[in-house]
């Protein structure tokens, strides 16, 4: 098979302050479907055109961020693979496996923390349980979908400190390509690594930040720049606090949108990019660029942008 | 490497009456940009999101139609492996290496003739000369951009007699998966496959036909549906010969339009389609829904669409 | 006031063979707002971005097609003004004044049956009912919009067979500009007339043709072409009856799709189109250009678009 | 004729500080076609879809700003007209006849002062040039179109003190319609006006300033959003000064971005709005909704928004 190893991200747990509110949020606004709820409290969620059982998971807490993201990789036996070369790196901390279940729907989960402090899994199973169309003559997307209605989950972008570890476990370890970096100063010291393991210009994205652990966004795939003004308006309908957008990345050349859920995580939903081959040379940007790196069309970063993670 | 094995359609080399005509219809109105002429007098063109040095190569002869479909694989090391597998599987006849520099600016390259009779090349090197743009700070696509300007050669649509064969050398030789297919009668006779490589719903694809080795059309991506509008605004506009379009399929969810080459070879241009996944289940099309299979909105195919190949 | 006399296309009264379907087509499909019923039996619409209280009426009848359109003018005095010129011009047959209140919420019409048979009625005063959302600090569009859901019924094209002399009456009498025509031949006989009272390319067009009092289509305006691939995707979900597109118009430019309700009545929905104003040149189309002048794209006609009128 | 009087906003004269510097930015970045040179230096540019000679005069100067803003009335009788109602109106100052051929190719304009200090004039005259394409058979856009290139100059918004006076003048002595308003405070004093002559919702616009004759933005149309996004990237690639956008407009509808020219003139291009009538209810925003109803999505205004003028 020529997609083989880490497939993609596969879900993401997000604290959130007010469970009621924020599955009012990510059904109604951001449009996931809900799929299940487990007896710890989590609600699960999928984008429309996800096969899998659930993308997002949310739990309410005393503070919001990001609990764990996890990837789903081809097999049981990768799975396996895959741990023991993590294991054997001693890049990782932290490494336990979760059992099948724990988490719903879903088979036993290898998970690690990086050495930028996130909390990382690695899975092969998880119920399908289709995208709400039949296998068999299916139309091109269901019917009364609602909200911003993405397609599917698509990355995160995480804040921390150990950049060069991050970058070398997903790399050498974990088989991802770096797609796009952000070099700072005369010595061009990375701050920035766009990480794929397919095709997608991203898969998870990592910026250098003194603090371990911060979550930046999770993003969500839409169809196209008409898509990302629906978004916007849908904002603006429910007085959703917007960060910044419409606009495009120069990195990734990206349409796309910020905005934050009711407990301040940020959301992203964007369309666009670039088809990404492993031969595709690294794509460079120098922080006197960044602000264009970052937002195309403004050329320099807003506040909150850099500033606020959760 | 999440991805590996065959990369993608990586060259289609295609006969044309007129080389000059053809010349300026790949260049002005589908707006290819020409990168080289070989001494053989062949022409080669790149679309300007590719690094590699060439995609199309055009070559005058006394009828239209496809010579050979080349395919990018990650390594030279698993071009000698999938030769080697090629050759074990009983599926290929005609079997040869090409050497290096044969066409220009690539290495060698293992061409064999699939059971459908379409003469298919693996090859593991093409020099980059870039997307026009640097690889340091670079904009978001190039200037004087002219035509339909797709991004990226995109896929073959083949018509041959042993589509069984075919298949089965893609998908179990090649590592490609059945991403959609067509099926007939009480039997439900595969009919039409559509099969990817990568995260694209297909990177070639092929329909049953009495003949073998015909060629139906080589397809091109744009970034969306306002790009496809100005694709028929230039073909109109060049007074080139129209197929069917815009229009979406129901397989893929492509927006589309198709048109002819001055020799009667089919160009397609489309956007959109969902993001493929090994896991994700095969999507299967009765013959009683054809039409809305192949054109969601018409509902019915046009007979040129089926009858007309070269 | 800079825009006086004929203001617009005010509302359709159409047959359909079975109300129930039709009410299905024109408020799930189309999106159009059922705003009443009356005594008759009849059923009101309006497109949601109209402000006045109906634009399409329904009539269940033995035979489809159109009763009448009705044009709003600027006052009860232009009205008064412009009945008396129509009498006066000689051109208009069966003139009649229909009173206030036998169209719900409507004021006094008068109706008169133009040289090429159609009947059209003017009216200054129909009840204001608002766009579904408030006049201070409103949202840039209403919630919970279903089916195509157009802003407003932008014109009709008709039929008929005396077209110099309805030509002669929308011009010289109600103030209608020729914005395009159509010539036939080496004498130029004008085939086709669109005609305009506003900024619209069109506000009501004419076809040269055997019969008295045929219609061709009622049009409804959307925002953009990503909203004529959304009305393509709810004609197939729907499995409407597609008569053709999406694809542009050479006349007007507009970007459209057309297709019939459950009796048989052509429907258009299109978006774009230039800036008419009175001093701009009017264009004209030779009928050796007649198909790309209708589908700019496929620059022919399809047999239906010709010959089916209800 | 149903749109008399006022027909539209026929051109814009700006100062500019380095006109070889402007001519390249109305010409490459923007789009406009050069027209003409005149013997005083100044020079003209038109939109592509204009019929008319010029709608943009650069006139290079010490400081930045508007010199007078030009409306098109639909003859020589109304000119006569509506300058004599001008001068009974007793609204206007410094109202002067302008003999034809100052401005090139264009007839008498008759020149006065409005309440807030803006140079206005009323012309009934100006040279057809065509939109390059023929009035017989002709394409829907021609080729070669660079920069932005919108189809027409839309409007001007403009700042000043006596802001009752000038929409009395517009409203009641020139024939406007007062489409949106904003208002202030308990007293609800008007502190923005949007005043349409035509079908669109704005032909020009004036905010309560406490400076006389300040120029906010001088506008262009563009076909739709995708046309918004392509201007965004333009202005990024060329390096030109970003206000803000892409956006959306609360009032209006429109889709937006803003920009300045090299001397600081501020230049619009936007896509949609609504279609106006002179039946339309006005909307009214209040000052506490003003964030949201000038830029839709952010809620609140920057503050080069507001405070920059020339
Ligand atoms: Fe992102
Ligand atoms: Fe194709
Ligand atoms: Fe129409
Ligand atoms: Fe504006």
């Amino acid at each position: 098979m020529a997609l083989t190893g880490v497939l993609r991200p596969g879900h993401v747990q997000l604290r959130v302050l007010d469970l009621a509110a924020a599955v009012k949020h990510y059904s109604q606004v951001l449009g996931l479907w809900e799929t299940a709820r487990d007896p710890q409290g989590r609600v699960y969620f999928k984008a429309w055109d996800e096969h899998d059982h659930h993308s997002v998971v949310l739990r309410e807490a005393e503070a919001a961020g990001m609990d764990f993201m996890g990837f789903r990789v081809d097999s049981t036996a990768t799975l396996k693979k895959l741990a023991d070369n993590v294991k054997a790196s001693g890049l990782a901390t932290e490494m336990q496996w979760v059992e099948a279940g724990e988490m719903l729907k879903t088979g036993e989960r290898f998970r690690f923390t990086t050495p930028t402090g996130h909390v990382i899994e690695l899975y092969a199973e998880k119920e399908k349980v289709g995208n709400m169309m039949p296998l068999e003559n299916p139309e091109v997307y269901p019917e009364n979908l609602k909200g911003m209605s993405p397609t599917r989950f698509d990355h995160c972008l995480l804040y921390g400190d150990d950049l060069d570890g991050t970058v070398k476990l997903f790399t050498e370890v974990l088989g991802f390509k770096l797609a796009e970096q952000v070099v700072a100063g005369p010595d061009r010291l990375q701050i920035a690594a766009f990480l794929t393991c397919s095709n997608k210009p991203h898969d998870v994205a990592f910026i250098r930040h003194p603090e371990k652990n911060k979550f930046h966004h999770a993003s969500f795939i839409l169809d196209n720049w008409g898509e990302v003004l629906k978004a916007a308006d849908i904002i603006t309908r429910h007085r959703v606090s917007l960060d910044i957008g419409p606009t495009r990345h120069g990195i990734t050349r990206g349409e796309t949108i910020y905005f934050f859920d009711p407990s301040g995580n940020r959301n992203e939903v964007f369309s666009g990019g670039y088809i990404a081959y492993p031969d595709r040379p690294t794509l460079t940007w120098t922080d006197d660029e960044l602000g264009r790196a970052i937002f195309y069309h403004d050329r320099k970063l807003n506040e909150a942008f850099l500033s606020v993670v959760t």
